[in-house]
């Protein structure tokens, strides 16, 4: 593994056992050496499950099987492979997912679209079923609900990650109390070859699919779908929600539901915190930016912009430089193809208005931004001043090192 | 200036004058030093214009002057500066439009809205108007037909571009030949600040501003919006094209006259020829690469396919290294967000058939794609297998020199 990034967290946070997950790892051997590469969570009968997946035309296997699998709405276990993303692997690679699944289910005696499937490393190169199905058994025996297996999961999902990422929060639904967990992976694409942006979510709360579909598809949208690296989509990316149930809460029927209002920021910061280390790991990263967008014509427009200016080469060399180059901001916004008015528009870094009404402001003084961006992590605030859409993005800096990990060959 | 170009062409290609048009330019030192960085065009009366302009919504000051002068259809100068691209500048941006507007058609005893102007350059600082309303009159008496004053305009206009680019074209309408002059710069957004793509063209053609804006606005797709070096869209991106009608061929009224084929093929080349040149100057570029998309659902989305392709920071990187990371493309292809089959896609680099079917071939062989990869001109070729859609476009690599370049401070 490569040096911790630079902006990584402290340490991997302590993530509390919940009642009805059980996890294991193990190494495998399909790609890495003396690594572990997969990832398997038990799950108890009567497990809710929600995802959301990469928009890509050119999705993996994997993500077929789970978008499918995902109309029932019930999971016994997730299996995760790192090493090999089996995408664009044609039949060979239907029958990888095929052999897993099947094995799985036998394992536990249940039907095969209660098992899920991830993959990520290497595509165009179908992974040796035989690695993964031939582990499995092991694999199951050695779950456990121990604290300790949270940690060895977040590892075994990676790829050329720099560090394990986990979260945790706890809400009261009803006056009872329920944890979340979370672990994810991902820095940007991630060389040797294309990775991915994989999370896994658990929680006790007992919340039917359907109701566990929308909390995650609205949390996503403010905390994975406000992150880039550098712009591109990976052909595996993947998010699960799943719920057991075994907290003794009232039923809850509706995500509207003042009594779930806790609930719903807490999955909404658990979702920000992972989201935000998978940008502390992008590759190559030296600054974390925060990118604030306040009064466009709508939040998602908001978004548009401050993923325009979050995915601008010239904005992110810029960053990289610690240069207040705000004129490639006012760029940036200029193309993201969202409603904008240059004349209203206004720029902070770092909290010190720069620009407004078209032009730098009168005696625009550049030390204290200057000294700002000299920082680890950076602040752009743009005000688009014409609407009551707002919107937060979280994005890095583009350096050489992110060249010299992605110019590298594959092996 | 910077070290030429490994993708540069020999030389300046011969510009044959053009009747109707005459050019100077001058240092009158806005940024540079000892360096022309002031150009004029003056044309003949009667002479037609078209344009076409960034979609940028934070234009610059200029654009929005064209843009407006564009509606009358008639031009007698072309003025530009480079060095400062007068964008973001509020008021006083306005107002160095308007007095160079003024003065140059006070020395040329026309209307203002006969005058074009464009800038380019830093952005944020309105540039001395009196630097390039003083040049004025000496440059206009300077003007001249001279075939040695196309390199120096072409010159005139560059800003960390590192090498002038021109072509020329000559095409026959109903019998009379005419001639089809070009220069233009840019490469991608230009450090030390961003900077901008511009593109005037001229010929002795006799066509009404309604016919010629319809020929550019074709022959721009295929052409300068067929291009990326960072995907990164200027704010005062701009291409002309004037006519001065001193030809004397029969009047044509339709673009789709076939007497027209010639020009229009003439055209299109002349305008490829220039995009081609400006990815060639790609900042810090080592490679250019072409990439054709077959068989898409319209042409619109094999360009939109192309351009996510040449756009992909993770394939330019792996271009950079010469890697045949065909997975990239597989992933750009998927992100493009236009109709796409993974299952009916194929890859070939360098004539290399490599993925068809949803996975690679059988016995694919890496050697030869890998040897064309370390060469400085790359095909990549993409069939989606769905439609009759094709599109080509151009692109270029992403090295660290990239970086060097838009790191670097502005002062």
């Amino acid at each position: 593994m490569a040096d911790r990034s630079p902006l990584a967290p402290e340490r991997f946070p302590d993530l509390p056992p919940i009642v009805g997950v059980r996890l294991a790892s193990t190494a495998c051997g399909i790609r890495y050496k003396e690594r572990r590469d997969l990832m398997v969570a038990l799950l108890d009968p009567g497990t809710a499950i929600a995802g959301v997946f990469t928009k890509s035309k050119t999705r993996g296997a994997p993500v077929d099987w789970c978008r499918n699998a995902l109309k029932r709405g019930k999971v016994r276990a997730i299996v995760v492979n790192s090493g090999n993303s089996n995408t664009f692997t044609g039949r060979a690679g239907a029958q990888v997912v095929e052999r897993t699944v099947a094995k799985m289910a036998a394992l536990l005696k249940c039907e095969k679209r209660d098992i899920y499937i991830s993959s990520t490393g290497v595509i165009g190169e179908p992974p040796a079923a035989e690695k993964i199905v031939g582990a499995l058994p092991a694999v199951v025996r050695a779950a456990t609900a121990d604290a300790s297996a949270w940690r060895a999961a977040a590892e075994a999902i990676l790829t050329t990650d720099t560090f394990a990422k986990g979260a945790t929060r706890t809400a009261s639904i009803d006056g009872v109390r329920v944890t979340i967990n979370g672990f994810c992976k991902g820095s940007g694409m991630i060389a040797p070859d294309m990775a991915t942006m994989l999370a896994y979510l658990f929680t006790d709360a007992a919340l039917p699919a359907a109701l566990l579909q929308e909390l995650l598809t609205a949390a996503n949208e403010r905390s994975f779908n406000s992150i880039t690296v550098d712009g591109d989509t990976s052909t595996s990316d993947t998010v699960l929600f799943c719920a057991t149930g075994h907290a003794r809460h009232k039923r809850v029927t509706s995500a509207r539901d003042p009594r779930l209002k806790a609930f719903r920021r807490a999955l909404d910061a658990l979702m920000i915190d992972l989201a935000q280390q998978i940008v502390r790991d992008g590759e190559g990263a030296q600054k974390f930016v925060t990118i604030r967008v306040a009064r466009a014509a709508s939040a998602k427009a908001a978004r548009a912009v401050g993923l325009a200016i979050g995915n601008s080469p010239l904005v992110k060399t810029a960053l990289a430089a610690g240069d207040a180059n705000w004129g490639r901001i006012v760029m940036a916004v200029g193309k993201a193809g969202e409603k904008a008015d240059r004349d209203k528009l206004a720029i902070r870094i770092g909290g010190t208005l720069i620009a407004e009404k078209g032009g730098p402001v009168p005696g625009y003084d550049e030390a204290p931004v200057a000294e700002h961006m000299k920082g680890g992590e950076i602040e752009i605030e743009v005000d688009l001043g014409i609407g009551r859409g707002a919107a937060t993005v979280w994005s890095c800096d583009l350096t050489h090192g992110y060249i010299d990990i992605n110019g590298g060959y594959r092996s």
